[in-house]
């Protein structure tokens, strides 16, 4: 079986701490030891935030501060790969065909953004597809997709489950408010939806929930199921 | 002034035909003789729609299929290239770095696509934004944004303008179905917006529509204005 | 044992059509799962021409046209890829060394043309030399190697069998005129002279053809023998 | 004239403050327009520190920690970029070749760390030989060259000026010792040796140093002249 | 104007002479001072021999072969960059696009072999295609064409003129032997008589034959005019 | 068990010569034969002398005499390689990810120089450091560390045995004079130290030498042991 899973920047590196990253990267060799090929697609964190926060007030504009935040995701996928063993591809992967060439030699493949006007979540949808994995897990800062911004309006309601249609119904009004965060943004959305992946929403600040969701198929989020 | 075209692959090379890609050089020609820097980025056509129906009856996967689009942006990029004289970058650009450095030394630069699940939409708007462009075209096979789909339906009308945000507002439930086929994509139409770009949308299948919409602001087009 | 073969642009792709794509695909696959290690390179086929013509019209140089082919023919070969199962390495080779370095490790590798001023018939020829084929299967749209063009000329008589030397013998005046279709182009001959490669040129129409020269040594073509 | 700074991390960012950045781009223009050609090479600072900290937690070796400060090299030099108007090469220059060929068009060309095994500061002294730069400045967070570590030694002693052979003598001990930080480090003062390059370090922590030092030749730190 | 030159290894580095390098450097500076656009072709010469009949009797196969020649060929390019001024692109061009942008934007390009399978007689003559030269002139170690090979054959008689097709009919038998040495060879005529293009083969000894061929038309090789 | 073999320019190829690479070689297998995870690392040797006395007289920089130097590095890669069998990596790796990728999946890598200002020496050093080696072997032509230099000091001392640290200290004033040469240069003897890595010094003109002292602990030189 082959996953691929997205770990948001904000849950892998919210601050630099190599402890989550070892606690992430024991998952990933978990899962890969109970016989799953695996990829992971991680995020910025607070490190890119603050050099787009920089940039932004030098006068770079988007483009550039996607490109930044691009190389950062690069060193973050370089810690990952520091603390996963001899399986893991020593490369972060730059392309879909470098990562599906790694998986498909049995190697783990770490990797991170890849282009402008791109998020690390899209990134993840699109390998997920193309490495026909069989599941894709968002480990994110919110645990699940909600109607409405948790943390902001107390009313919000998860969805215990939901088409990929629906995903994009959910996630489309949500990304169009700068200020709004949705948990998976609307790019990555429409790629699940075109590829009808199988995909779970989940709470990554405990990476014990991504080993859980994929080994027992147990998790607190959302399942989107085509 | 800096202006980024995006020749859509069915205004174009519906069918590859050299008198089409010539007009549309001589168009781009005109604009750079007149003194604004140009930059174009070309779509795929009726070889890429051939090219992808016949992988996708071979079982590829999505990102594949983008891929042999990708490359066949490329392709009519080259047509494009070999239509305009000497102060066309001879070498298709591969990113945005390549295109914004060629316009920045003078040069006529055209890209196709860049990236999987990217549209050519979606890096022209990139790319307008990367080189700071005071104006962004689309030429499409469609005269406008309109809040329907004119070729099935007859009550649709047109938006003469439109903000950013409307636009996206416009798009966002267009790009959900699959049949449906909104003039410029979504993550195209929330690049414009985050940028704040001017933006025009126009029917290219007569090049000289994009001529005077640039040299004279005249056209039977969407406006897009932040 | 190892095998490559040249699947000519005029046999895989004379136009789009899956069903040809997925029969060359079937017979690799029954060869690489007979225990052969086979890489194949493919030609441009109708888009090519297509294209080239267009380009030529728009006044392309002919290095200009053979980049376009080249990149057709690499399209092409993604098709192929698409086509065959996971013991295809996913990239389209894009030197020997790379195609090389597949083939060591056990993939099938497909490639196209690689450089302007070489035909994909040169590019199968070095790189049978490169990896020390066994054997170099030319597809070819004509069934054999022939003392005079067979499409023109009632007279022309086949070949059963050639020495290298003799093959370069009967191509050269062939392909001196623009006009006159040589099976196999000169500079390949040479290369097949080069390395005293056994070869065998067939009709690739049906790639049946391919699959019993290979695996019981029967074909109506022209054998090549050092 | 042509001059190379090298302006360490530690003086650019040692932390992210965009006021740095843009005091240093603020100078670099200043010179670029007083006819200087100008390349500067920048160091890492604080989030380096930072990440190569976490990373050897990780059990990452040497090598893939110098990856990593030079991917933040890379970053820093993202935002000097962004900074800089639009006579600076929009691209961060890779090797030497690339910057040397920026400077030769009249851009300025800015570079962070380029391989494994060696730190900005020979990055900055092979530059400084291969575009025949007239003067190197290395921008410091020391204000010249001492007989001993200032920060621990109250009686060192600074030197005004020294020969390129002498540099070499004073900084081969310091930088025995992983404790002991030279200001410039023992490969790079080999190479400004072997190319007899006139170099300054200074206090880059006011950018104003380095401006008075190439304008006028004004300047606190030490001369070093062949 | 613009032209190609092809400096045979045997003229440029027959062994390895700085005195020699130096004169055609001075000779390709006249042109570019002249006002032409010049780029040049340089072989491998006796470092390349050498190292070849190394690598066979390691038993290297022919394309490896072909891989170390290229090599030594731009290690000869660097020595003659080496030994221009500022208007030579101090990169090698590896391919017709670097070489042709480069020409294009007024610099000296100095390339070497590219591929495989091609000589840099080849290179030469695509070159010249793809930057629409107006003459090419291949500098060889013999005095023009002939119709038989010169050093062996007494009664050989050197071309004053040929017709492009001509040429290829004279190199044709002469490539075909190993132990013959055609001027220029087979494929290079090929491309010579593809693109029309006006050919000049002369003595590259003095490499004052090639400043008065180009700027006098003054020369005693073989005039190839379309 | 992983070993990385530095075999100098002047041991592989003082001069061109089949038999020392062969031989060379056959060590190489054998250690690979016997389980040992082999990565070799070649110098120059005397042709890269030849280029770089002639490139010098031409008035090239260091970098671009150091830029030669690689290259002839990489073309004796290239020797060894094609005397090596089936296990080696054909392609001369490029940078540490490559040969460590190469090491990882079982392959002989072999690569010569990668960047200005480094010697093979410390390319070496660091590569064993990447891949973790367990063992670095220097085969120079001397044999061992001395405390002088042994060609023109009769009373020159080898040493037995080294601390890393007394390694730097040996090797720190030998590399200060242009004239005296370090078996292993200081930034090579810096990384050792670095890494706290294991390392043999001997005299490489007999490779059983590197035989024997891999595979018994056997040798003449100089052990340095952390």
């Amino acid at each position: 079986m082959r996953v691929v899973v997205s770990i948001g920047g904000s849950v892998l590196a919210p601050n630099l701490d190599a402890r989550r990253v070892e606690d992430h990267a024991a998952v990933v060799e978990t899962l890969a030891e109970a016989g799953y090929d695996i990829a992971a697609v991680v995020g910025g964190g607070g490190v890119a935030r603050d050099y787009i926060g920089t940039a932004r007030d030098l006068g770079a504009n988007e483009v550039q501060l996607d490109q930044i935040g691009i190389d950062v995701t690069r060193i973050n996928a370089r810690l990952l790969i520091a603390a996963l063993g001899s399986r893991v591809d020593p490369k972060v992967a730059r392309d879909y065909e470098d990562a599906g060439d790694a998986v498909r030699r049995g190697d783990i493949s770490i990797m991170g953004g890849i282009m402008p006007g791109q998020t690390t979540d899209a990134v993840a949808a699109a390998l997920a597809e193309y490495v026909d994995a069989d599941l894709l897990v968002y480990a994110t800062s919110v645990d699940g997709v909600y109607d409405a911004d948790p943390s902001s309006q107390d009313e919000a309601q998860k969805y215990t489950q939901l088409l990929p249609t629906e995903l994009v119904d959910v996630v489309a009004p949500m990304s169009r408010d700068a200020g709004a965060s949705a948990p998976v943004d609307l790019l990555a959305a429409k790629l699940i939806q075109r590829a009808g992946m199988r995909t779970i929403v989940l709470d990554g600040a405990d990476p014990q929930h991504i080993e859980s969701a994929v080994l027992d198929g147990e998790h607190n989020g959302t399942d989107i199921i085509p």
